[in-house]
C-alpha cells in the first residue's frame, strides 16, 4: 500500500475538493491509503465513502496573505499544510498533495520535509501546457531566485530520472532554456549549465531552447533557474490570458462573429480548456527526502485526484531512493549546506 | 527638414518594402528627408516617386547567418546597415532606420554609431501588444545580457523621456518586472533596482509588475534586464503561435466548429492581427548618440512606414539631447566606458 498525506484544506475549494477527490483517488487506485489533514467535522461531513481514507484533524490553516512564509510555517506546526508535511518527514505517508499556497509549500518541503543529503536546492516542477502526448516539464520555476550551475546540473538528474519512471521515456530530451539557440549564448550561468549538461553522460543534453519553442517543441525536459522559469510561466499565463480577451472581443465585434462564436462555443471551450492551468496538473518538488505534489490553488476534484495520482507514479518509479543513489555517487563539493 | 537613413536592404522582403515603406512615408510625413543605403539599380527600378528621396549606392548586406556580428560589422563597412549607421555618426542623418538583424543592429549602434557619453548600457526597446491606447514599451530585451542596477537606472529615465515625448504623457508609470508584486520580491538586481526607482524622484515608480499582467496592466513603461526581457518577449512569441496551433486545430474538430470558423474569418484574422509582431511597431535602440528604430524583419510597407515615423518621432521631442542632460546632472560613478 501507498501512503499518501493529503493537505485536505489547502486551495480556493477546499475541503470540498479535496475531500472530493481524495474519494476519485482511492475508487480509481487499489494501492494507496490516504490520510486527509485538516477539520475533522467538515470533512467527515463531506466523506461518504471512508474506504481507504482516515481523518487526523488540523485545527488551523496556513494562511494565504502571509507575507513571511517561513516564521509561518515555523510558528503554525498545527496547520494542515505542516501536520501533513510532518507525516512525510516521520515516515508515515511516501508523498504528500497540497492546493495550498506555494510559497508555503516550497518552505514547508525545506523545513519540515527537508533536502536529500547532498542535494543542494530544491526546485519547482510543473508540467507545461503541451500539443504532445507526455508533454514537457520545467523546472525551476520558483524555488530559487538565484542559483548554482551545479545546482541546476542536480536539477536535470532529478527530472531526468523522474521523467523516466513517470513517463517510460528511456532517455528524455533535456534543454537549457535561453536566448538563442546556439551553444555559447545567454549569461555566464547558461554558458556553465551547458558546458556541465554537455559532459554529463546520463543527461541526454539537446542544447538550447529559445521560448518562443516553449508550448511547441518535442523537448522533453526543459531546465532554467527559478527567477527565469518564474517568468517564463507567468508570461505564459498573462499571454493566455490576454488572448482569451482578444478573442472575446473579436466574437462580439459583429453580428456573423457572434454566430460563428455559439458555432464554436464546444471547440472554443476545448481550446480554453487546453491552455488552462487546472489541466496542466499539479507542479513536483523536487529534491526532499519524499514526494510533494503541489496541485494548483483552483483544482477542481478531478484536478486533485490527478494530482494524488502524480504522486503515487513518482513513489512508484522510486524516483527519490535513484536521485539518492546519484547523489552519493556524485557529491558535489560546495560547501554550502 | 528630418534627416534619416534608411537601410534599404535589410529585412526578409528588401528592397520592395522599404522602398515602398520609403514612399509611403515622405507622402504622409513633409518634413522628412530620406537617404536610402543599399543596391541602387535595384532601389532605383522600384522608386517611382523619388521626392526628398536620395539614394547612396552599397554594394554589400550584412550576412543574417553571421555568427559573430561584431567582426561582421567592423570588416563589412560597405553594407547597407553599417552606412546607414555611419550617416548617423557623421551627422548626416539625425537617425536611422533598419530591418536588418537585430544583432547586427545592436552591434552597429555601438561601434559605428556609439553610445552617449556617460550612458552605460544601450537597451532594445519594443511596444508590447496591448489592448491600450499608447499601449506599453519594454526594455531591456536582449541588448544585453548582464546588467547592473544603476544601469537599469539609466534606461527607465531614457524610457520616460522618450515615453513622455513621443506619447504625450507628463508622468509615465514605470515598473520593474518581477515574480511577484510586493516589494522585496526578486534577485538581488530587482531589489538594488527597485531602491534605485523608488528613490528617485524623476521616476515616477509604480512598484513591481508579474508577467501575468504583461499585456493587460495599465503601465507605460516595463523595466527589466535583456536576458529576462527576451525571455518575456520570446514566451509570448511562443505562446502566441502555440495558442494559434491550439485555436485552428478546434476549428477543424467539428462541422459546426468549421461554420463557426468561416463566420469569424475576419474577426479571427483581427485577432491574430492584434498579437502580431509586425502590427506592434519597431523597436528604438536606446542610449546611442543618434535615433535607431529597427522595424521587424518581416514588416510589410505599412509597417516600414511606421517605423521611420517612429524615427521621426523620436527626433521631434528631442529625446537624445533631454536624455543627455539627465546624464551630465547625474553623472555615475561606475569605471566602466
Amino acid at each position: 500500500m501507498i501512503k499518501l498525506a493529503i493537505d485536505a484544506m489547502g486551495g480556493d475549494n477546499a475541503p470540498e475538493i479535496t475531500v472530493k477527490g481524495a474519494m476519485l483517488a482511492v475508487q480509481n487506485f487499489k494501492d494507496i491509503e490516504l490520510t486527509l489533514y485538516g477539520d475533522e467535522e467538515k470533512i467527515r461531513a463531506l466523506l461518504t465513502n471512508p474506504e481507504r481514507i482516515t481523518i487526523v484533524n488540523a485545527p488551523k490553516q496556513i494562511d494565504m496573505g502571509e507575507k513571511d512564509p517561513v516564521s509561518e510555517i515555523r510558528r503554525n506546526k498545527d496547520t494542515s499544510m505542516v501536520m501533513a508535511f510532518s507525516a512525510v518527514k516521520n515516515k508515515e505517508a511516501a508523498g504528500v498533495v497540497t492546493a495550498g499556497p506555494t510559497q508555503g509549500a516550497i518552505v514547508a518541503a525545506h523545513i519540515v520535509v527537508r533536502r536529500i543529503k547532498g542535494m543542494k536546492r530544491v526546485a519547482l516542477c510543473p508540467n507545461v501546457p503541451s500539443f504532445r502526448k507526455g508533454g514537457s516539464i520545467m523546472l525551476d520555476v520558483g524555488a530559487n531566485t538565484e542559483i548554482k550551475a551545479e545546482h541546476m546540473l542536480q536539477h536535470a538528474q532529478f527530472a531526468s530520472i523522474f521523467y523516466r519512471e513517470t513517463r517510460g521515456v528511456e532517455s528524455p530530451k533535456v534543454a537549457l532554456l535561453n536566448i538563442g539557440s546556439e551553444p555559447g549564448k545567454g549569461r555566464d550561468l547558461e554558458k556553465e549549465v551547458f558546458k556541465l549538461l554537455s559532459d554529463n553522460k546520463n543527461i541526454n543534453f539537446v542544447g538550447n531552447l529559445e521560448p518562443k519553442e516553449l508550448l511547441t517543441s518535442d523537448v522533453d525536459i526543459i531546465l532554467t533557474d527559478g527567477f527565469t522559469g518564474n517568468i517564463a510561466m507567468k508570461t505564459f499565463e498573462g499571454s493566455a490570458k490576454a488572448m482569451g480577451m482578444g478573442l472575446k472581443k473579436q466574437i462580439k465585434s459583429s453580428i456573423p462573429a457572434m454566430i460563428g462564436g455559439l458555432l464554436m462555443k464546444k471547440a472554443l471551450k476545448r481550446f480554453k480548456r487546453q491552455f488552462s492551468a487546472d489541466e496542466i496538473g499539479g507542479a513536483n518538488i523536487f529534491g526532499v527526502d519524499g514526494v510533494i505534489v503541489k496541485a494548483h490553488g483552483s483544482s477542481n476534484d478531478f484536478a486533485f485526484m490527478n494530482a494524488i495520482n502524480q504522486a503515487r507514479v513518482v513513489i512508484l518509479g522510486d524516483v527519490v531512493e535513484k536521485m539518492k543513489k546519484i547523489i552519493s555517487e556524485n557529491p558535489l563539493s560546495d560547501d554550502e549546506a
